[in-house]
């Protein structure tokens, strides 16, 4: 997140290793550590936590509409062309008149992937961020307000793709769900912790190109078993189906039976009895 | 960038078009027009515009100690994944003994990619950013004194996997080198164009896999040609080495004879004599 990273200090915020790794200050964990005089860059952190505090309570407040209402809310990350908006069509048409599926579409430009969902069928709010590199709760607010999605149904939040920012900022999803596209290589969950660490489902994707990769599935499956250990971890394919059934039972399982999402912490974990059939992180 | 999308505000900083797109602000353009008793969304754009140009201060005292010293930066970007570090690998090994080539690694966390690159033969500092989605000048200068590459070198800086906010930050970089790789799909550059526009020269990336997608290269290089119509466009497969040549032609003729880096904005463009045989955006 741009406003905790230093830029504004007089002083680089961070610290060289003797091998030349350069470790920069996390601004949330090291704000007292780093409000020694060097006034704009106390202040940057300080208006960073204000802005996701403010962010977060607007968040839960998200959860509390949509709770009230039995909508189940996904927050759908990833790297940009990860195959987000391909797995929300096949999903879309694969289950058409077993669920409702509302999209909520986060784009800096461009309103291709809205379009791609209205002819998938789904109604579909645009946001466009310009320069914005993630959404955030108010912006789902009101995109909630206009798509007014009836209960029982699932509203999926495709978020921008960026596998960093978006992991700061609480939308009032039930539940996150993070995709990985093998062709990204295997490193990406060690590389970018913090939105692994957030997933509770993570979509090892576009399989069908594993066989002209070098990709190691073992590899990633078991670095995601100790960065995100809660998290179910199921290889798919949304162009060939491979494992697309999985999926589908992650998401039948989320869904109470009378339409009621599960609350936050409490999706079926890779250990319980109600644990879908994919790859168990330990 | 998250300063400036507006996420402090008490009301969206955006409005809603009757198709249900919504337009969100862009913090630059807009700051006055948003002034209107908002304090703390005024604030946010604000300090958002101080870091940018405090950064682009610094930016420029590296670009002048660069040229200097008669060095060449580049500032590497891309989504996470799309072969910075494998383009990079095979150019160190195919171009030593011609080129000297020091690495500025950046990732959230890990340093996997300054350990390739030292195995590469490279000198090599890392930064890792923690949750920070983006190298700054600060950053850059540091790592610059710790790498004190040679005069006549080539200092590569290979940014925070992200489509996004990188784009907003100059480094003092000569140029800008964006990759786009063709498993991320053909409408990158229309939905990511901030990036883009920012580009000299875009590498579309890992082209061996092309018989196995329906990337549209055609309209990827249509739509580049309008959004960033100065900039070089090759395509290019590390692995396979298509393309490869076209990629040093360009690094050669960015090298003035003696080694002094052209100016920002002075790189051979698609329509110069000294064009490289790339595809051309016009």
């Amino acid at each position: 997140m741009c406003a905790t990273c230093g830029c504004a200090g007089d002083e680089p915020a961070g610290h060289a290793h003797e091998d030349g790794t350069w470790h920069e200050y996390d601004g949330h964990e090291h704000a007292g550590e780093r409000d020694h005089g060097q006034h704009t860059h106390a202040r940057t952190v300080t208006l960073a936590e204000k802005v996701l505090a403010r962010n977060d309570a607007l968040a839960q407040q998200n959860r509390d509409w949509l709770r009230e209402r039995g909508i189940l809310a996904l927050n759908l990350m990833s790297s940009p062309g990860a195959g987000k908006t391909t797995l929300l069509e096949r999903t879309a048409a694969d289950l058409a008149g077993e669920l409702v599926v509302g999209v909520i579409e986060g784009d800096q430009e461009t309103a291709l992937d809205a379009d791609r969902m209205r002819a998938a069928g789904c109604q579909v709010v645009q946001i466009n961020t310009g320069t914005g590199c993630h959404l955030d709760a108010v912006m789902v607010r009101d995109a909630l307000t206009k798509l007014d999605p009836p209960g029982g149904s699932v509203v999926v939040i495709e978020n921008v793709g960026n596998l960093v920012c978006p992991a700061l900022f609480d939308l009032g999803e039930a539940h996150r769900v993070v995709l990985a596209s093998v062709t990204e290589g295997a490193d990406k969950p060690v590389k970018y912790p913090h939105m692994f660490r957030s997933a509770d489902l993570v979509l090892v994707t576009k399989t069908d190109l594993l066989p002209y990769l070098d990709f190691d599935l073992a590899r990633c499956t078991a670095d995601l078993a100790k960065i995100s250990p809660g998290a179910t971890v199921l290889p798919v394919s949304a162009r060939a189906g491979d494992g697309i059934g999985r999926w589908y039972d992650w998401l039948r399982q989320v869904l109470a039976p009378g339409g009621t999402p599960l609350p936050r912490g409490q999706a079926p974990g890779p250990h319980g009895p109600e644990s879908p059939d994919g790859l168990r992180p330990r």
